[in-house]
């Protein structure tokens, strides 16, 4: 069932320890088949090095009923799913817990847009949610981990597709793409800007990125002009 | 005499060297059989690069007398027979020289949860104990670093396996766990969150964790109710 | 058609993978065949991972234009075509991603001269440019990138050979050489000092490089009374 | 000639770029023989990747003069020969430029004895040297570096062999020890501990460690009441 999409959710996990954003079983890498309406995650805390992609598991997007699949889904897979319900362009989700997201998160600050790196795959600041209310965590604290950051993303007015991720006040990085390797490619690249502002702010607080900067970058990469790659 | 044991501490030794934790001969691990009233510990400065599953050394958990190998053992022996004297609850202890955990340990300061990296397993800040006083340091110094941990936890009313580690004052940390491995475990997760934590202060030096999420994570994964991993 | 010089260019841009200043497609090195009037540069987006010497495009000095290959060539060709077209002493150029050299583009700062690694390869601070204009940054952008690195090499009487590398305002570090590996290695250098100098200012905001140190570790590496290597 | 202690160098070379604590050609090691009054050292800007135990150059410890080896010795030999004189006891002297050593050099602090890591291995501050005048630059640069490091050490009545280390102000560190292994060894702590006294510095610049600590932690490791390793 669904082995493709198997394989390449596999493989997205394991590429996030190659990338040094995940150690021991720290992270978690979804996609979905959007005809079918069905979410393929990883296992819960099963050991990176003996994964195969038969230990994916299969769950409804409206329901999270396990479909196919051996293991409990990632205790994350709630998160997951709310976000595919709440943005239709969504095709993968990857969470992690890398050092310099989760300073911002636990810091309680947006990662700021300071450079064409951050402006190459991020249209702007990337968001940090508040913090989700006592009740929130209490009663289903995954989903709500879910809500609270499309209810950011809303707020915002920010389209997913054009800021590919958020990190969760106190938790960590949520980021998501076309596809599951595109929101670990954009899991590395979050990770990475992180370490670039941390360090620019010790240097000079008050550092800024112009508007125009940020538009000449992010649209060269991306949308009808962009002349980044290959055709 | 205690092959099997012998083994896991062993391996787990090399485990630091792997994830990063130690350097040179700089670590320790051990492990204890309750029922044989022994520790298996490793020698004291014996290359990591030679050393194999029989250079193990096998101490009493009472009197710290070897009763088997030809290696002393590592000279951190009564630092490891103290804490699992004072708390019946510990099956392995490690101690590293690990750079964040260590910053902390000289900075006096103890590991604020400011997260759910943290939480996830750590239930509450990570101590630093006290100062040992001069007397104690030079009359039975390692096991009265044994003392003190165990006089920090009692005194904060902390149960060992809900916060498995501590750094001691001007030296370093020393986790533990179920097992020698668990302990290594909580190593590696120590001193990650230590530059989680440290890297945070930079950007926040007034972060701080609800209490209720400091709840929701670690009593997901720990304890009756919890439904993390698999069953 | 240049087949020693694509083959260059192609490991040079290789190297920066094994020397962590890059990850993904994130920099670009291009070297120049000066009798002919023609630059090697890496394809803009294709994977290290799968690059050989035959990707590698081959355009014309003076006007861009492609005259061998079958890719686009780098996003950031017109740069490399400015920085030649100045300064008819560079061989080779190299952009990177470098998370420390971005700190101080991202803040805005030269990269000071504080100790004689930094002297051994730069006579002097390695100069932060002024931020483009809206009009440079729409208009031409790359080409004007090029052209505010020459304007402050020029504004500040450096010559580049001297001090073989910059950071672009908000963007991040280009660097060059004698040839295409001679820029590698400066854009490894860059960055290892913009390491040194981060920590440096964080432990003393005010230190300083006295130039009678600058002028003694340059010269006895470069120039005609170098003393240092060999013959 | 002196083909052990051309082994041994070459290997303590090597093993400089295997712990991290070199790039290219930024470090070398020397050993002598007392009896021959000979020292063996690494060639000048040679790279590691092809260097073989025949290219260490020999020279004479009184002259400089080289008695053996086809290439140039290191630029820094003049300051190894200076240490060499002014220090009987020193068997193999390490110079590198890794990173958090530098930071402190180009800060001109000390690196602060702050924990028991630093206690094992340097018994007390690893000083700073003062700056170099331009005379001394000028003249002789590298025998006047020898000469202000055995300034510092005898001001500060230190003994080389108890803090068997130095950081060079605006330069980086030099450390010696009973032979080359040795002082490679001593070349990877010195890096390591002041890595941990940045950070700790960063959590609490009023950090300090009792002098009973560090008397306790230096004396457990050497001298004749030693009781750390094997017999």
């Amino acid at each position: 069932m669904l082995e493709a999409l198997k394989k390449q959710v596999w493989n997205a996990n394991l590429e996030l320890v190659r990338r040094g954003v995940v150690i021991y079983t720290w992270g978690n890498v979804s996609g979905i088949d959007r005809s079918a309406g069905l979410v393929v995650i990883k296992p819960s805390g099963v050991s990176y090095d003996a994964m195969q992609p038969d230990d994916m598991v299969v769950v409804e997007l409206e329901t999270g009923a396990r479909v196919d699949g051996k293991w409990n889904p990632s205790s994350d897979t709630q998160t997951h799913l709310e976000l595919y319900r709440a943005f239709s362009s969504l095709g993968g989700i990857t969470h992690t817990h890398s050092v310099h997201a989760i300073a911002f998160a636990q810091a309680g600050r947006d990662i700021p847009a300071l450079g064409t790196t951050h402006a190459d795959y991020f249209y702007g600041d990337i968001p940090c949610t508040r913090s989700l209310t006592q009740e929130e965590v209490q009663t289903a604290y995954e989903l709500n981990t879910g809500k609270v950051i499309a209810e950011t993303l809303r707020e915002r007015s920010i389209d997913p597709l054009a800021v590919p991720g958020i990190v969760v006040r106190n938790h960590g990085p949520f980021t998501w793409g076309a596809d599951a390797d595109a929101s670990v490619y954009h899991a590395v690249v979050l990770e990475t800007v992180a370490e670039m502002a941390l360090k620019t702010l010790l240097l000079n607080p008050e550092a800024v990125l112009p508007q125009f900067v940020l538009d000449k970058h992010y649209f060269r990469k991306h949308g009808p002009n962009a002349y980044y790659g290959q055709k």
